[in-house]
């Protein structure tokens, strides 16, 4: 199986299939994408991802975007170890769990919707960086509530790590990006700990991409 | 089966659940929780959905929330009419399709970002139109470059309507909400006019909802 990603290293996307690969133990190549300078809109990658965003997944040829369809697909096509559940009720936790960033916690904050802010309101660096705390504080905040009802034992969805956790590990990213800490986030904090102990999330974390390492030198 | 949906007539999420509910021919009782004066942050709401968003779905007393979660559970529980095809790489490009106004379009425009607009930047009715107007014309330009690859034969998948459709429906039911035209993407525009052809998706329309009557008369 070949597997290649269009990535890159600071989009939380990315690092959520990033995780997805890790876990199933697939090896995969990265082709990185830098979608802070625009090379998402160059007539290059608009041919391999016609939305023009990251992550663009290319199995044997075949190309999935949007990573919860990736992750979705790689559970189907490598079920082995399943990041979603096989009962119904369970899925339908998971990818609750997962929605909450993915639809409505992280869309806020992507670079197309800071620059848009500078561009309509006039957002000044400090004024797009309140607005990525708020979103990323309320998401935070709705994580908290909803794992207060069903505390994770250990992960969001039992004794392994999948989807739910994998999204949520990605939300305490951004948290990172727009330096909120978590200490109003107790359980979420917990959580997040347990998957970057885990080599599979360690390792996909945005701050170990060479990408990171390379601009950071800047 | 007892099927409850809280939603909100002019929610696309809730839109969305509503014509999956109708494709199947499964009976339901929508109770209304109105987002735009701030029902969903009342505590009885609170103790339904710890996100306090709308739709949630309660199927035999178990919730449900975040739209495709409910969509591919309803798939999963009863499967026919199917809205997900069996296919890995069809679920595939069903996800994507779908995911790029859950995750991309829609949660850009919904109220609560509407009004954090106004608070946070002092944006008028006007600028809180051009942004919802930017948005969601981005994500029909999107949809139409995408089906432009892969025409709709007639629909999204094929013969029959399907989780695709349900989604670039309801990005065509914002378009309306922000007075955007179609000219200018032909291939979407003749999709949702064979989706709202269907009494499924016409009946679900928020137009079409009690809530919408009561508030056009206000």
């Amino acid at each position: 199986m070949s597997i290649q990603m269009y990535g890159f290293w600071r989009s939380i996307a990315s690092f959520r299939v990033r995780v997805a690969l890790n876990l199933k133990d697939l090896a995969f190549e990265e082709i990185p994408i830098d979608i802070l300078s625009g090379e998402q809109f160059e007539s290059g990658y608009a041919a391999v991802n016609a939305e023009r965003v990251v992550p663009t997944f290319i199995h044997d040829g075949h190309s999935v975007f949007q990573s919860l369809a990736i992750i979705e697909y790689l559970d189907e096509i490598h079920p082995s170890p399943r990041l979603i559940p096989l009962d119904a009720k369970e899925r339908a936790y998971a990818r609750s769990l997962a929605l909450m960033t993915i639809a409505d916690g992280h869309p806020l904050v992507t670079p197309r919707v800071r620059n848009h802010l500078a561009k309509s309101f006039g957002a000044d660096a400090h004024a797009v960086e309140a607005w990525g705390k708020h979103w990323t504080a309320e998401g935070l905040a709705t994580y908290e509530r909803l794992l207060a009802h069903r505390a994770p034992a250990p992960f969001a969805l039992g004794a392994e790590p999948g989807l739910a956790d994998i999204c949520i590990a990605g939300h305490v990213v951004t948290a990172q990006y727009v330096k909120l800490d978590l200490n109003s986030y107790p359980v979420v904090a917990r959580l997040a700990e347990r998957c970057f102990a885990i080599p599979a999330f360690a390792t996909s974390h945005p701050f170990e991409q060479p990408g990171y390492k390379v601009a950071s030198k800047q």
